[in-house]
């Protein structure tokens, strides 16, 4: 199966033909305290494990969809070149989504901190479905927008509700039963603080990242497993709301799937100095009693993961972070 | 079986009691091209997986051990404390060794590098027994020789020879078949680069990490099968002189090993910001062309290992690294 064929799967019909004039859609980022790492089907961003995250309330991707005499895309109100990978990228998926589409004005305004490390394809692609829903008056379902999504962006596919959001990894080939969900259940403690320790560039994306950690990786095929119960334990301490707990194994989540990057061949190393500088810093604040923990994505920064009630000495330690109560939504 | 009890099947009878004045050996250091990490026995140091390791001649531990009237230990020329960590060691020991023991003078002098992180127990505990067994004339094989080193520090029963060096892991509780052997090829090329980037306290030693790591690693259980694969294939590339493929799969062995220490939980993370800063320097001297990789041990400074036809670009990309080349010596 390609792109198209998981699409239409969903889709079930469905073309793009505009209903309204325009058609428009908020989605939040998220970060993910158990990881996405690894893809049992590519062209269908199916993944080898479940994943879980907490979405970053009101931030993320505004996108708007307008029927268009050419294909256009405006990226935080400036026009985007044709040969640009988000271009590109962007129209590649519209047409495996209706090859038979009219041409579409796409404007994309994204108000998230990318220069933390915070990716904008999945509030982006979540936000695409949103808008091509609302234009075309197309009904989705929560399962199917996040599907759609899904095989936009992989993680895309959480970024569809606030608060605690789960990915079932699912078995099935054609991807129906590999959808996110939200966990209705809050944790206003939660604090997120994020770090812009660097901007030095990515070694390798994250597709090839995970196509390079399956191939060549020999500590790999211990980690569908490990990642699953992690996610079931993060979720049980959800439920129980015990912060510390879920703290602690989203860090050793994270750890491990940067140890399955480190171990392949060649290593994959998004780490620079200042990450491992932050690392050490985290475990000495948390020997002199403080409990702050940290995440890693595919990239060089650092997220903080700590109880509100310690926030004033988390910001006196690190005073550029910037503070996310992802529970204070409005 | 407790320490005494392996080191007495070994032991076979023997006691310690001098034949002669003094009894002295030299021993080398060694660093592990494919890494011990893991015991299926503590008391025994016996090893989950085969290792293999190239022997820095002529850097290492001379011991020289007489009968005295007390207890004494000088080490590098200066009378050491009966409560410091070295000598309680190194008189548990050989209370371990011979319960009725005289009492002894031990003499050892170091002249390695130890700010480069080349642990002196293995050429100590190598250096100890030669020494022993001169004195007390017990005409020891080298497989005795390797296995009591190996009882009092598990690497050391890899510095009891020049060259490369393989340690069988063996099958058997009593250790007997667990003991290393010099592999008779040569690569003249290859060179080594010690590099002291930092002496940041290590945070946990490799005992109790190996430990932390078996306990609490999810992805463990995939790298004895890997380690031993890596070492026969180490092996074959001595063989066939592949001095490359054998840098290459060094350094990915090291970076698994250490990827097992970063997935534990908690993380055991011996590198420190400079370690990171050298892995990316070394890859992109590697993208220019360079053949140098790199292998770390239990703490945070790394060794060069490259071919030593390149040796000027090697140490003008790091003027202070000290140059070692392990075939070249008396």
């Amino acid at each position: 199966m390609n792109k198209a064929d998981f699409l239409s799967a969903t889709l079930a019909g469905r073309r793009i033909q505009p209903m309204q004039a325009s058609g428009s859609q908020f989605a939040p980022v998220n970060i993910a305290l158990g990881k996405y790492w690894g893809k049992r089907n590519i062209p269908g961003n199916l993944p080898t494990n479940d994943s879980l995250s907490i979405t970053l309330p009101n931030h993320g991707s505004t996108t708007t969809i307008t029927a268009s005499e050419t294909d256009l895309v405006i990226l935080n109100g400036k026009q985007v070149n044709p040969e640009h990978a988000f271009y590109r990228r962007l129209f590649e998926f519209l047409d495996a989504l209706d090859g038979n589409r009219p041409r579409l004005r796409v404007e994309t305004n994204n108000n998230i901190a990318t220069a933390a490390g915070l990716a904008s394809s999945a509030s982006g692609f979540a936000a695409l479905i949103g808008a091509l829903n609302d234009l075309c008056q197309w009904q989705l379902t929560d399962t199917e927008w996040s599907i759609l999504a899904r095989i936009g962006s992989g993680s895309a596919c959480r970024s569809i509700a606030n608060g605690f959001v789960r990915w079932h990894r699912g078995e099935r080939d054609n991807g129906k039963d590999s959808f996110a969900q939200p966990i209705d259940q809050p944790m206003p403690n939660l604090a997120i603080g994020l770090l812009t320790l660097t901007d030095a560039e990515k070694p390798i994306g994250s597709t090839a990242g995970m196509k390079q950690t399956l191939a060549t990786c020999p500590l790999f095929n211990s980690w569908p497993q490990f990642a699953n119960a992690s996610v079931e334990r993060i979720a049980q301490y959800i439920e129980t709301g015990d912060l510390i707990a879920l703290l602690n194994e989203a860090e050793h989540n994270a750890m491990t799937m940067h140890a399955t990057m480190i171990a392949t061949n060649p290593s994959i190393l998004y780490w620079q100095p200042e990450s491992v500088a932050t690392m050490h810093k985290v475990r000495a604040l948390r020997s002199d009693g403080l409990d702050v923990y940290l995440t890693m994505d595919a990239g060089p920064n650092v997220k903080l993961l700590f109880d509100r009630r310690q926030q004033a000495d988390v910001l006196a330690a690190f005073p550029n972070a910037e503070l996310i109560l992802p529970f204070e939504h409005a």
